[in-house]
């Protein structure tokens, strides 16, 4: 038995879409059991009507919910009844527990998962590592892509063992190619972290190290995984999204602008609506932070029950691979190289 | 007259392009003068039957070439019969001279500049200013997009000040919205840098300080600058090109699949062609270098014609709009204040 628990508050879609996103979940794995935290009258009214196995799922009441606009430390000392605050304090007690799913305040989560539920030994920060798809239909994660934003070259080699552990684990890429995000790819390039970062990733064991790759070829499908402190892998994975995303909105725009384009475009509708379902983070899952002594993961504001779904699915996949446990060992043994 | 010397050496499509971009200036603007540099009998050949005003074109003859592949301190020192270098030494004691272009050797040209040509009284470091379309049909300018990856809060606030006159006075932004690049938008976002800088450059005279930004907001047009360190900067800039680039591969590609899709796309080829346009640096020129004693403007390695011509006209605008004269005074300005 896999066991998890799913914040049900604090998204766009909540809790709907949360407790649509668990009743799949339920379905698609037959050994996964499911905690759902927030307000139980309104999950309850939610589940009503839905086909479930009652045995695999329980409602941990919650009154209280984190709003994305409230201070992170100060929300999570104060509402220690929110459904957040809840599924963390259940992750941190209950041994049975596998890990926990949130879609609720992204700070919020961070400072309760470090504080409450805790780093793997030897782990200096956990880190966020999202991914994206490809150009060649592959995937490209990020590591770390905003919980650290003034790091050091240790924990640049931390982001990048984590990753690579959760890549392998997940999405079953054997040997992650691994490339530290610079302005240029020679070896030489870059600002003090990054040439002192160099030769560290290029010398840890376990890591397919492949150098220097700068920001424009982060969907080309040359690597795996991009190794960046925190401020500029946020900057990275936020310019890409914006850049597919404001290029569609202008393609709509300029589609409605001629009835010759409407009728191009009609004939393309099925291209148009693959496009638009490859560029939907909805598939991809959220953002795993990783380096916490149990699995955590962090979907979107914005996730329907599908996206729900695909964070169950990734925290399943963590467990399953026992990507803790995994994590611990490289830890500590980079631990005793240093 | 506003004199300006163009190096003919270093691009994907010189000397061609560059002569050809030269002769286009100078009938665009009637009191332009051009001195190009580079093998003479090269460029004399290209201009073998174009028609031009003989009396404000003269050649500098200077039989090597930088390359992007060598190191820009010890190329600079090595190659002084460069084309680069003859351009730079020909900026630096001509007082006739008001600036200078090239497409060669990024790294080269930032270091013969600084070195050679020289900062202004008080700039730290000078900066990179690309500038690129927004969504809405407007530009974005971000100052610095790589010329400094290890920067300091005074470093960004002249970054700042520099291309705020740079908009003004070239494209006729009267009052720049000008924004931090960060990971959120609040105040109190960011790393150690962003959070000193964002009192330093609110306080700042004579800027339009709009707070921060996140790098998914590049294109939407809500900005006019966006002010950054290096390498995030740079990390923004070719990640969105990237994206960009990147769709449109996969458009096309993902058109050819189907028959449908390519009558579909037919029909709209108008629109694909309108797209690719706005998408194309080449119209957008290149990207200058800030802070100079005399006018810089750095091109794209494969600039064509068109893209020459038009960072030829970013030079002459600079220059006419007196952009290093303002600069100096308003760099004077806030070391008095500091």
């Amino acid at each position: 038995m896999i066991k998890l628990v799913l914040d049900c508050f604090g998204g766009d879609h909540s809790p709907a879409a949360n407790v649509e996103g668990a009743v799949f979940a339920l379905k698609r794995f037959p050994d996964l059991e499911l905690v759902l935290t927030g307000d139980e009258t309104a999950i309850r009214s939610e589940l009503a009507g839905k086909a479930y196995d009652a045995a695999r799922l329980t409602v941990l009441h919650a009154p209280e919910v984190i709003g994305c606009d409230e201070t992170p430390t100060e929300a999570i000392r104060r509402k220690k009844e929110s459904s957040l605050m809840r599924a963390v304090e259940l992750v941190r007690s209950d041994d049975t527990v596998h890990g926990m799913i949130s879609v609720g305040s992204t700070g919020a989560l961070v400072a309760a998962a470090t504080l409450r539920i805790g780093r793997i030994r030897g782990v200096k920060r956990p880190a966020f590592c999202p991914v994206l798809p490809t150009m060649n239909g592959g995937i490209v994660g990020i590591s770390d892509s905003g919980a650290n934003v003034d790091v050091s070259v240790r924990m640049l080699q931390q982001f990048a063992v984590m990753a690579n552990l959760y890549l392998q684990c997940v999405y079953g890429i054997e040997h992650p190619r691994a490339a530290l995000l610079n302005i240029g790819t020679e070896a030489e390039k870059g600002d003090e972290l990054r040439k002192a970062a160099y030769p560290v990733l290029a010398a840890t064991q376990g890591l397919n190290f492949v150098g220097n790759m700068e920001s424009r070829d982060l969907l080309s499908g040359k690597y795996d995984l991009v190794i960046a402190d925190g401020f500029s892998g946020n900057v990275l994975i936020k310019s890409t999204e914006g850049a597919c995303l404001e290029m569609l909105k202008k393609l709509k725009k300029d589609i409605y602008s001629r009835t010759i384009n409407k009728i191009g475009a009609f004939l393309m509708r099925r291209m148009f609506a693959e496009e638009k379902r490859f560029m939907d983070y909805q598939n991809y899952g959220g953002s795993v932070l990783l380096g916490c002594k149990k699995v955590v993961v962090k979907g979107h504001g914005s996730s329907k029950a599908a996206a729900i779904d695909k964070c169950i699915e990734q925290a399943y996949r963590m467990q399953a691979g026992e990507l803790v446990e995994k994590t611990a060992l490289q830890i500590a043994q980079l631990a005793t190289e240093e």
